[in-house]
């Protein structure tokens, strides 16, 4: 029988269709892809020796032969750096001139090494990148939301192999994080607790859908997980905003995630995936209802009609099923 | 410069980057598949002569040499047929027992003949059939919402080439259309009209988004469209639900319907595509507020870790360009 699972955070319904369900095994990729990726490329815009390619850095964190991870403009950003945020409010129209801020993170100059295949050490060198961009983003009196992603793979939606993530920095706050913001406020508000904090100790309680514990952070997938193999990796330590974390907090982050990046890479043979940080924005620091959270969706499966629809996601997998088979994947 | 534009139904801000920004000629698939379908395929589940390749039908609409089109229910369906919906209340957790409807509407017994190339006689059947379904669904105690969509192609999640249309009956409302239902009761509320209204008013007077316009309806590329070449298809007549439609109104939707499907595919050459009829469940017959419509979404574009994590759009065609393209593309 198949079963609907409610998302107590976004209140969204998940159909968890037992007819169509698959094993863990299936979801991974049928072709191995054997052609091996060279350390770096020359044509490729963020191998070492290319920066001229990209616009002019605005970060890197310097190594003895160059940098280890660098920060530029995106050539061709979604958003303009100059100019102010125009509002234009014209009967029921709304428009703002596209200002902000889009930055590409390149997460290592070794073309070929995919975050799983970093380092402890490399990891925490992005994860402190995020955090050094994320509170100079926030800075900039034009930005309302902050959003750092990864796209991983042809599947989530880039092109180019040489491992690199992004920041989006946009004028307006979206609604999707002003929804997400106001349900937990009012949560909190009835229960005096935060919903973050509540759904994680109950997912630390049971196990289940556990993939992997630390003392600062837990990686699950959630009770109504939208598709397949999704993660939360989630700070146990109540923080709104991903600005608020320590270093000591930050060097777990980046072994947790590795740790976790590995299993997908090994169990399912590299999928393509995107994460993203889901975050507060730093004016939020230190409220008691919001908590930042890493999602890691692996693209797996398509969205077709039903889903752009109706709103409502069918996954064809247990989270259970996909933690426990995760759990059983040895990473070192 | 990049601009931002609100949709004042869902709240939605998107991104139209014209640094990136595409020419309409330019998201025509690249390779035309020059293969020939044929009009019968021996293991086709959908052709004559195969129905016993699927559960026995739930309705057809008869032709002089046995039917034109054919509903039955869904083999690997997403809900299970029997049982009553168990509700589990466990602390924040929500669970509903998975049941339900889910259906496949063949739409034509030609294998070979998608809904661009059908007659006008032809859609107005299907529509009828997706009318007859709808109501059928909707009588069932123990559906909430009933949603109608077609999946078309591979990028919008169906592997079956065969024309074909679905339906799926929740027993749960999902969170999408009750904020939708909410946001318009509340334009209503301030303001005394209904937003879609508004909005079509404004799109028939300007023009520049239109793609095509009769007595009925309007088809045109909305103001914030999510992706290149999404089309709202809207009836003039106020009506809340799709089972409020008229005989002579489901006539003009199938031409509508069909001669905006033409566009698309001799336009793009037969892009992939989804369609889904938005409509308030049918115990909203006749209120002011809400207004039922058909999107049509081309699959043209991946959506990436930005989207998934902010919930905004990033598009990189304008609306207006993308209707100049379909008006001047001639049909039938």
């Amino acid at each position: 029988m198949p079963e609907l699972r409610h998302n107590v955070i976004t209140q969204e319904w998940v159909i968890f269709a037992t007819e169509r369900s698959k094993r863990p095994e299936e979801f991974r990729k049928k072709k191995i892809e054997t052609k091996a990726v060279p350390s770096r490329v020359p044509t490729c815009p963020f191998c070492p020796g290319n920066e001229k390619m990209t616009p002019v850095e605005t970060y890197i964190v310097p190594d003895t032969t160059g940098w280890r991870v660098r920060v530029a403009p995106n050539k061709f950003p979604a958003l303009a750096y100059e100019g102010k945020p125009e509002r234009l409010f014209q009967g029921i129209r709304r428009k703002v001139s596209g200002v902000g801020i889009h930055e590409v993170i390149v997460e290592t100059p070794d073309h070929s090494k995919t975050t799983a295949l970093l380092t402890d050490r490399e990891v925490e060198s992005i994860i402190q990148t995020y955090l050094h961009r994320f509170k100079a983003a926030s800075a900039d009196p034009r930005v309302e939301q902050v959003t750092l992603f990864k796209n991983h793979g042809e599947a989530a939606g880039t092109s180019l192999e040489h491992p690199h993530s992004q920041l989006i920095a946009t004028p307006v706050i979206t609604s999707l994080l002003r929804d997400r913001l106001i349900r937990s406020l009012e949560h909190y508000d009835e229960f005096g607790e935060c919903i973050f904090c509540h759904v994680m100790g109950l997912e630390s309680q049971e196990g289940t859908r556990v993939i992997l514990e630390t003392e600062k952070f837990v990686c699950f997938s959630p009770f109504a997980a939208l598709s397949p193999f999704s993660l939360t990796l989630m700070p146990r330590r109540h923080m709104a905003c991903f600005a608020e974390i320590k270093d000591s907090e930050a060097a777990e982050l980046a072994r947790i995630l590795r740790r976790t990046l590995s299993k997908l890479y090994k169990g399912l043979e590299d999928p393509d995936y995107n994460y993203v940080i889901r975050t507060a924005p730093i004016e939020w620091t230190g409220v008691k209802y919001y908590h930042w959270y890493v999602s890691i969706i692996p693209r797996l499966t398509k969205t077709a009609g039903f889903e752009l629809g109706s709103g409502m996601f069918i996954n064809v997998s247990l989270p259970e099923e996909n933690a426990a088979f995760l759990r059983g994947i040895a990473v070192e």
